[in-house]
């Protein structure tokens, strides 16, 4: 016996999302039925307009409905500054800082030899032509995550970056605000002492 | 700065399902962006489609396309024997289970005064009258969850249902299958002891 095929095809495509087993996915699809009708809809159709109504811009590669994207638009921002970031998401927490007023440019990801993603996988030749072509930037803040392939991938830039006489900057690594040194990792530890500043 | 309002409406929609937070949802929403354009109108079709074709069968409560459900339509089966369970995952297992060939009822729950679910708000009533019309049944298997709710539940049906002259029945509680004694917990090797068979 098998489930009716509507709730099948649902489970099939909960499936499909990351994270989620057929456990889970069985347990979203009967949640789906008991759901609002209007909220069903609603999903639906967000699920069709994210698809169809988003666009990466052709400038910095964030998501966007209208391209350029706001960012890329607005002149009153640092037109010298671009910051660098896997994803979108890293962008809206920068945002969400409200300190920083530059531009953005979104990898997409990072290199990782292990999962087969290499620079031509990235938007890094869209970032050196926009380096190339656009004069006024003067600085390159690289603000991929604090992990190896992170690391790995700031490296990269740099090389490339800095022979074009552009400043290349990383962000700072330290201690978390309001951590305790005692339950900092080594790495951070040893990063917090090297990146010192005086008081 | 707000995500662009396809995808904000998209992480509303997701934050919906059980379990799914913000930061999940984003992640979701993104993910979504790139899937395969069939696999989203899939995925947007089945959510419209589980909430509009499927329907709970008249007899038993169980999910179903058609009414009444394909088991309660299959007269091969043992019409003696009803099996009650608290929901149509329920249902599936039990059937997985390839040896059992009676009949179901589905509580679409169980009694949780903490939940504030009473008796009307669970198949209860319509289990009874089934009961009452269909003198085939001779016997019900209360086969709630083994848990406080669970317990109440099959000890509530049994009260109502035992004076009408139908037998009652309740899975056997004990060690599962393959596992060591040593990690049982307390009521498990109580239930295994106070049910021991005799070889």
């Amino acid at each position: 016996m098998q489930y009716p095929e509507p709730i099948a095809k649902l489970i099939d495509s909960y499936m499909k999302l990351p994270g989620i087993g057929e456990k889970s996915a069985t347990r979203l699809a009967f949640f789906t039925i008991n759901m609002d009708q209007d909220d069903v809809t609603e999903f639906a159709k967000a699920l069709v307009s994210a698809k169809r109504d988003l666009h990466f811009c052709s400038i910095c590669g964030n998501i966007t409905e209208d391209d350029p994207c706001e960012i890329c638009r607005d002149k009153t921002r640092d037109q010298s500054t671009v910051l660098v970031v896997e994803d979108p998401k890293d962008v809206m927490s920068m945002e969400e800082m409200k300190e920083y007023h530059g531009l953005y440019h979104v990898l997409q990801g990072v290199l990782s030899p292990m999962e087969g993603k290499g620079p031509e996988d990235l938007n890094i030749s869209s970032l050196l032509k926009r380096l190339q072509t656009n004069q006024a930037i003067k600085e390159v803040i690289v603000a991929t995550n604090a992990t190896p392939e992170g690391e790995a991938t700031a490296m990269y830039l740099s090389r490339l970056i800095k022979p074009a006489g552009i400043k290349v900057t990383r962000l700072a690594h330290g201690l978390s605000v309001g951590s305790d040194i005692e339950y900092a990792d080594q790495m951070t530890l040893f990063k917090a002492v090297e990146g010192r500043t005086e008081m």
